[in-house]
């Protein structure tokens, strides 16, 4: 995303999102936010007037609505239609985004949850829609692969709770080994419920 | 556990727990973990020179503790030696602390990964000291039932994670039904890992 081509109010969002990922929702200043947005002192009050409840559930649907384009990016363009596959390729975007940046940022959706789903109930709405707005596409995928309605509902939550805690266990280890064994062990798993 | 058994030291360290599983790291003051421990001023310098980072520290070595404990008490009174029945056990723990308790808590050690890690090196490390203390009886517990050991070390690092994302998901949904799920379609696959 080339921030030059954004408005203060897109690169606001777009800076909580990163500023959220390595610091967490508590750590994160609005002051911060405008600095590493590079916008104009008082565009926050005009753009988000809600102050950073506001700020950050935007945030939060930006990091839903990311994690939903880029499943159905990936669903298109797999080699084959395999379920392994897409939860393989899933898993590669973080391996990549770890090898190429370091382990300093988790995700947003996970960050919104711990530290501040239990006193901001906006907040804990949105990562809760961010999850579905992810997940959809996962159902989706399956489906059109042949797994059965329900057993994909299923398995698209079981992809991504294991997704988001291979990620976890990777960023505090500095190792994608928990992220290379969850793509290698759940992919039979998910192939298998492929219908014949 | 009885606060009332415990001295203030070791009261602070369980207060840190409880608070930082709440709110995360980040928003946990140490004027609130004293409050909430009901320990003398003046103890938290006494005991914890090094300050949030040495409390915040031994906080998660607990919580690693307290995991590997757990799952060692689950291993000794399983019905049957079977890799489903175990993590199926370490799944309920948290539907029935959330039954309980609602989903105002997480895990700390997740926590800490989350809000801390990057800034504080020594927290990212307790992190993984921690992950790695729960995964070890988990290993164990496999092995002895039967599922070899490069096998068990894969599936323990697995069942972790896919429980870790399913708390999560849980939490900011405010329905155990990642949990359930997570059981039910790992439980096949751990049981067919056991060595004929």
């Amino acid at each position: 995303m080339a921030a030059k081509e954004y408005g203060p109010r897109e690169r606001m969002v777009f800076s909580a999102v990163q500023l959220i990922r390595r610091d967490g929702v508590a750590a994160t200043g609005l002051r911060e936010i405008v600095a590493h947005a590079n916008a104009p002192r008082g565009s926050l009050q005009h753009y988000f007037p809600g102050g950073k409840e506001q700020l950050v559930g935007e945030a939060i649907a930006w990091g839903g609505r990311y994690a939903r384009r880029r499943v159905e990016g990936l669903v298109a363009n797999l080699r084959l239609p395999r379920p392994s596959l897409l939860f393989a390729a899933m898993v590669q975007q973080w391996i990549d985004d770890y090898a190429a940046n370091g382990f300093g940022a988790g995700c947003p959706i996970v960050a919104a949850t711990v530290d501040w789903a239990d006193s901001v109930d906006t907040t804990r709405r949105a990562a809760a829609t961010a999850f579905d707005d992810w997940r959809q596409p996962v159902v989706a995928g399956l489906k059109d692969m042949g797994v059965p309605a329900r057993r994909a509902s299923s398995l698209a939550t079981l992809m991504i709770s294991t997704l988001e805690g291979a990620v976890l266990m990777a960023r505090a280890e500095r190792d994608v080994t928990p992220l290379r064994t969850a793509a290698r062990e759940l992919g039979p798993l998910l192939d298998a419920a492929v219908r014949d």
